[in-house]
């Protein structure tokens, strides 16, 4: 299937209703994660997740599912989305519910849409090959599977659910290069020797909560597996076909939402759905976690130090993150430290203490500080 | 001698010139140390070293001394003091000029002036200790000696001049209980094993710079000492004797100044002055010449961590001082680290290596960086 072929019925959904706290404080409770710019790009990760899909799908053909209060970030970042093509929910509810939203969207419009759901907040660093693995994709969801992209593991990390392999299909189309497996198993963040296992193994791939399908078939599993999710986020679709007013809608939406379950398409779907196929992902993806994270996926730029954004004179200091919106940043004798000032707050951490910025905004909550969450 | 006596003859010179570049980014070529909140007091260091005159000498007997380009932050900080209590040097010329210039100014007020010449930026933390020494020194500088207040030493300091004692003087006032020494020399900064010697010895004295003597005293030194220094100081003054309006005596003041060497008084004057005592000083003296002397300051409020000014939320952090003018700043896994933040610019930094602050500064300087100096 060509990348035409596949923008004629391939739906994108983007996720973008996280909050990012281990960003803190690049990531903010009023504009997370996903709509900051935390590699210095120029780009927000979600316009980057944009334009990682141009000549994959087109605009029309995207839908962000987030969470009601981000609309005007997502307007004011990706002003070609038409108010249609953002699904705003009233609070959050995991990712089974946002991917069932999407495939309905996709379905209404295209009954034999395919339907790909992508993460809002991770980087890819190699377009082409993540655009060649979402066509084969694509092209194997035709032909009735769940497809994952299945990242190629680079350490033993154990911060990752994995996927496990089984046997290759033989039925990959034509035009895709890579490997096909059916799927064995969704995998639980392993223990450290199990990760090693995995690692060495090389039948396991990272879940990286990228999912391709038919419409159709994504909401077979639904209706199968969650019926009371299924009907409720039916009802909420079914709207469509009333001629209500904006206001009348969007209130009758959050009354529906009530109604909807919290829970993960990993667990709630993925699991134990039928025909589940892996495609290998070799694209340099990170989900940027937490700010170490960033060694990843930039290179160091002043003397071993990795300057994100903002000025640093550094004497005797290597191996550092700093990102600064607004102040120089001068080290002596700083070594393994990520240092990100955002004008308002000033976070230095060790490395590898990186997770527990979700620690650092917890205490912030208990101490009244919501202008800084 | 009371302190009403005192205030009656004594003229206290508070000498503001200098720039501080160690205490960067706190302290700053258009605002220096002195006129800086460094240790987080609701007051400048310099609003300090005048409150800690109250009731030893008057506000109309205190002569500030500093550059051109303070004056007005003078008059901001200490809008009491009349435009004819500054003295404002066209340029640096160390401290030999400074006090001078001030022992010229008291004279031409009172005759038998007394003039005690302190530093603008140091921080002392016993008011009445320090107090009771001042008055002691004008009292012995009543019968004719320069007087110098000799710091107690609390370590083997070597990065500090010291002061040598000789005999007991047998003239001590009545009313004066401290003991006053003659001064046998005045000692460049020591090794650490000599300032070990000096600290275990017992008769050497930190110099702090704080001189007491009749103003005619100082000026007879000056003229014998450094007549060409004298002339040109004498010329200055003289420029009071004629009718000149703001802008021409100003001009003259600039003018005349380019004969000014630049000396210290340390050595252009007090090594070979006649009749030096030293009366010692016992009143938590510090020159708050880097970040980490704030530790010697202050006690630390947070956990081991000392916070000047902002909000700290720590996690495993100990032993740093923080100072932070806009932003919270928030810590993991850090330790003996001073971090300053003055908004449009943050220091991160070993305490040990707080003397290379000056090194950042030059960095700044020659990378153009002029509006961070």
């Amino acid at each position: 299937m060509s990348n035409q072929e596949a923008g004629s019925q391939l739906y994108v959904a983007i996720l973008a209703g996280g909050v990012g706290t281990r960003l803190w404080p690049g990531s903010r409770s009023g504009r997370p994660k996903q709509f900051s710019d935390l590699t210095g790009s120029g780009s927000s990760l979600i316009q980057a997740t944009v334009d990682r899909l141009d000549g994959v799908a087109s605009p029309e053909q995207i839908v962000i599912v987030t969470g009601a209060q981000y609309g005007s970030l997502i307007s004011q970042q990706l002003p070609f989305l038409a108010e249609s093509q953002m699904i705003l929910e009233p609070s959050g509810r995991n990712t089974a519910p946002a991917v069932g939203l999407a495939a309905l969207y996709a379905r209404r419009r295209n009954p034999n849409a395919i339907l790909a759901s992508l993460h809002s907040d991770h980087v890819i660093a190699d377009t082409p090959a993540f655009q060649n693995a979402l066509c084969c994709a694509a092209a194997v969801a035709k032909d009735g599977y769940i497809v994952t992209l299945g990242i190629l593991p680079t350490s033993a990390h154990t911060g990752f659910g994995y996927i496990e392999r089984g046997k290759a299909l033989a039925m990959a189309p034509n035009d895709c290069t890579l490997p096909v497996y059916t799927v064995n198993r969704f995998l639980e963040k392993p223990s450290q020797e199990v990760a090693e296992e995995f690692f060495l193994g090389g039948a396991h791939y990272w879940n990286a909560g990228i999912f391709v399908a038919r419409a159709d078939r994504f909401l077979a599993e639904y209706k199968r597996q969650q019926p009371a999710l299924y009907a409720a986020l039916e009802a909420i679709d079914a709207l469509e076909d009333r001629d209500l007013s904006g206001e009348v809608r969007r209130t009758s939406f959050v009354d529906a939402w009530h109604e909807v379950p919290s829970i993960s398409i990993d667990h709630g779907i993925m699991e134990r759905a039928a025909d589940v196929a892996v495609i290998p992902l070799d694209a340099g993806w990170n989900d940027v976690g937490s700010w170490d994270a960033l060694d990843e996926v930039l290179p160091a730029t002043q003397r071993g130090n990795l300057v994100v954004r903002g000025k640093l004179i550094d004497l005797d200091s290597s191996n550092n993150i700093v990102s600064s919106d607004r102040a120089l940043v001068a080290l002596i004798g700083v070594h393994d430290m990520v240092v990100v000032d955002t004008g308002d707050a000033v976070l230095i951490g060790r490395k590898e203490e990186m997770q527990r910025v979700r620690e650092i905004v917890d205490r912030l909550a208990e101490e009244g500080f919501s202008n800084l969450l």
